[in-house]
């Protein structure tokens, strides 16, 4: 993983989507896509501080422990910024599943109708 | 992979953020992120339609294919709804780099001052 700049929450862009940024959550054996959820700068510095995964959970309105209820916490192992500095990656390593319907990953569904290879 | 549910284009939540939703992508072999774009139901649809990765670009204000003008399309394997259906994961096989800097993903950048297991 070549690493371009190291970056400090205050240069990331929280202005497009009313002081929120998507966070992508993978985790950093498996590589699997966990969840997209979002954070605000609190949650940043959160996670930054306490080294485990700190969402803005817009379904309550706050800065949530991911885990605080039900224990599936997610320790975070490094933390990435994309190239215009609105989306986070955190690469984790969770404790139980991360999906709140108790599936691994919260990607559990398909959309079906993709054109495939082979048709014309 | 254990697949829930098998969606169409209707069953995505568009509302939530003025008819995006965020796109994560992600290299089906090397499993590695390589991008958050956004997409409105056009962009999906012509995904679905032509089996290569369509966004709704911010910046440009319109529907564009990856690699419109860069030649660095994505031919999509898979598209993958989150639970809320409010999040897609786009897996891809790239042709050249994800990012407009040239790298191969935009994540590319470090935040740092993440707390270590070993601190206290």
């Amino acid at each position: 993983m070549k690493i371009k700049r190291n970056l400090n929450v205050d240069d990331l862009d929280f202005r497009k989507a009313d002081g929120l940024i998507p966070v992508v959550v993978q985790d950093y054996k498996t590589l699997k896509v966990l969840t997209l959820a979002y954070a605000n700068r609190e949650a940043i510095e959160m996670t930054l501080k306490t080294g485990y995964a700190y969402f803005f959970r817009r379904s309550h309105g706050r800065v949530m422990m991911k885990g605080e209820t039900s224990g599936n916490v997610q320790r975070v192992i490094d933390v990435l910024v994309d190239c215009d500095y609105d989306a986070v990656l955190y690469l984790v390593d969770p404790k139980g599943p991360a999906c709140h319907l108790g599936e691994e990953t919260c990607f559990h569904n398909r959309l079906i109708g993709l054109k495939r290879e082979d048709e014309n």
